[in-house]
């Protein structure tokens, strides 16, 4: 998330009670977890083990519960609780604002576009023109949709991330980061019924021009998706995975998080994806390789009798 | 989809423009994808590798983008772009009529139907008597639903065909089909909450008296679902396949598109179903065989470490 | 499910035309399926099969279709069709009430408790404070809902359980059992967009303390989750399965009916989970086992080839 304006350290480190140490003089821009951070960026840590990764990332102020070295040029902001000073940050800039009506009069929504009824359209939100939204969808603040884009009913668009401070030490284990981030759904996509779709934590998540989404498909925080995908009912994407332009997913295919799907790679039905996939080849099972491969552990698999059998008899025959 | 009257083939070639070859001089009964054809109908055909099909086909009016030989007793229509000729015809004849009240007043329901709060039932809608509709359902526009039917919350009927013209030479690769089929349920179904049922592409999606759905099971367009199945939560069936009476499929199990799933089949969980199944019988795994050699199979699997065992002792047995 | 006050078994039998054999002055308490009864319960049977596990049960008051031996201290309700008697029972003293407004006045809101446009809330509902329900959600009469609980869009609560009385020499083989029990959630539980959590059959689905629960999860009937799991996207469980405080189940995974899953159990993603589960240890694959044991298995799959090719040396040598 970046600020609407640059904001003075200084009154961010009173707003969160924090001790600044280095460079006392700055103005943050915005403010990001770890995976997104960029220059200019607040990004907190609670954990020694990931000091070093925070201390290093492109973050220019740290919100850390210990006064380390803090590296030339960067501002430490030492607190008790790093994570609740960071939802502090993020509540006070991107409060929550509870809708009242169906559709908030801070959107807009194109020329030529139909809203049915049943449509809830949160605040900031803004549609393009001749899109078509569907009974029973929920497109929730600052969510950006393009032009002739379609979503059937009972989809959800900007959900929260399912992205949570874990700390197995206290009475409730996760604690939930808000999530500051948007979707954006480029021109010609089409969203399929029941889709969810959920907004990055603190960046956006992104669909391609030309993206068509079967039902039921899930996409997590973060996802980027390429130009003229096409995802089969039941797929579902963890966050901050990147599509390539003109994947496929056949249905039911799970992928897993902060992975790549290379250019025009296809992915059949059932598959699980754990690991990078390059582009233009077709993979498949879980944990999905190219089909190939997979199809000929298959076969082999069925001939495991036929060795048994011929193990027996060679016995057999050895000791004849 | 039927049209309502026979239309003079003449005034549809005007409509899309067309050059007419062959009898000119008939009327036109329907439009229909080519696996669903019939004769009197309209179909498109844009790609040389599917001519024959198309013009072999029950279709009697093929729109083509090149002047063939015309088979004895049928009609070409040439024009440049068959698909966007295709798209015009079937909206002009079912246009998309945006609602703009909940309950569409050309819609019936019938005695002792309860429709929850927020529910959306689109034009033309038919329901039966003794029916729970539960709230957040959508129901689309032309959709049948028989008597003693329950459908339970946030469940979409009649959503939109996952089905695309294709073309990767152009910015866009993917253009919907309009889908102008329905979705027709039978008495006394229960379908669960957050079920999508699509309707046919250009003909009719139909579950069977007494089936029964879990929750978030999809149904794909033009799928023909018989009597008395059960389908377990999660279960995704691909476009147009056909499940017989009494199938029962367990829980996330995936049928791929134009099947034949046999009388009283049963499919176990997770299953991904790639061939037609015989009836009668129990199957289970990814792609889905009969249960029993799944089972071997696995159990097999366990064994290949003492295979191996085995292979290194008779080695070292014949090399001494 | 209890009855507010205890009822006469003589009015019960009246009710339901039934043949009072056994102690013919006690009351009921409530009535429950098998798998839930407790002292004082009704329950039904209409299967030879069954019949000495429900008069073994704990149910004091059996409904039967045969005059059978009554054990010491029950009663038989004797009736042609216990399933039919059993339904009768339930909706009087449960019948189901449709709504009319979207928000029902006999429910209650706690305090900083945001509800938003579009949430339809049944029947004598209670959800705590500050909680935040968003766009499109469900939620069914009697569902409990604690403290800062958050329910994403189009989310359902209190579904009907997938649970239906089988005969399969009947026109329709499958008839709805009514669900009168609750779902109750916890304090400090996350549910994500697009979710459905079935009520119990009889009894209740409970979801503990501080759980959360990403996009699409199913819960199926009776089901109890403990307190700080975490379950991500398109998880599916069965009826009556539970699982133990901090279980982490991965996307897309499916859990079978009547399991244990124990305590701090980590299951990988698309597992499929068809027998308890040891609590501590992590597992994987279809059917789960030890993730250690089956990732050994994946590796020897992949071994199979050069055991064939030392099978075939070794014929070669022993030929010689």
């Amino acid at each position: 998330m970046k600020f609407s304006n640059p904001i003075e350290i200084s009154w961010i480190a009173s707003l969160i009670n924090a001790e600044l140490i280095g460079n006392k003089n700055d103005v943050a821009t915005g403010i990001n977890e770890i995976h997104r951070v960029e220059n200019g960026d607040l990004v907190f840590v609670d954990h020694p083990k990931y000091y070093d990764t925070c201390l290093q990332s492109d973050a220019s102020f740290i919100i850390i519960n210990k006064a380390v070295e803090c590296p030339a040029g960067k501002t430490l902001l030492v607190v008790a609780e790093p994570f609740e000073a960071y939802l502090k940050i993020v509540n006070h800039f991107n409060p929550f604002t509870p809708a009242t009506t169906l559709i908030d009069p801070t959107s807009t929504i194109g020329e030529g576009t139909y809203v049915a009824p049943n449509v809830y359209i949160g605040h900031h939100v803004s549609i393009g023109n001749n899109c078509i939204i569907h009974p029973n969808v929920t497109i929730r603040e600052n969510c950006i949709i393009g032009n002739n884009v379609i979503i059937q009913p009972g989809s959800v668009i900007g959900s929260d991330a399912f992205y949570y401070n874990t700390k197995k030490d206290r009475e409730i284990w996760y604690k939930k980061m808000s999530s500051c981030g948007r979707v954006i759904i480029d021109d010609e996509v089409e969203i399929g019924a029941g889709c969810t779709i959920d907004r990055g934590v603190t960046h956006d998540t992104i669909i391609g021009k030309g993206t068509k989404l079967d039902n039921m498909v899930h996409i997590g925080h973060d996802v980027v998706v390429g130009k003229n995908c096409l995802f089969a009912a039941q797929v579902a994407i963890a966050g901050a995975t990147k599509v390539e332009d003109g994947v496929i997913l056949w249905g039911q295919v799970g992928v897993s998080k902060t992975l790549t799907i290379g250019k025009n790679a296809v992915v059949l039905g059932q598959s699980g994806v754990s690991t990078n996939l390059e582009g233009g080849k077709t993979y498949f099972g879980y944990t999905a390789d190219e089909a190939r491969k997979k199809m000929k552990e298959l076969a082999w698999i069925k001939r495991i009798p036929e060795m048994w059998d011929r193990l027996n008899s060679q016995n057999q025959g050895t000791r004849d």
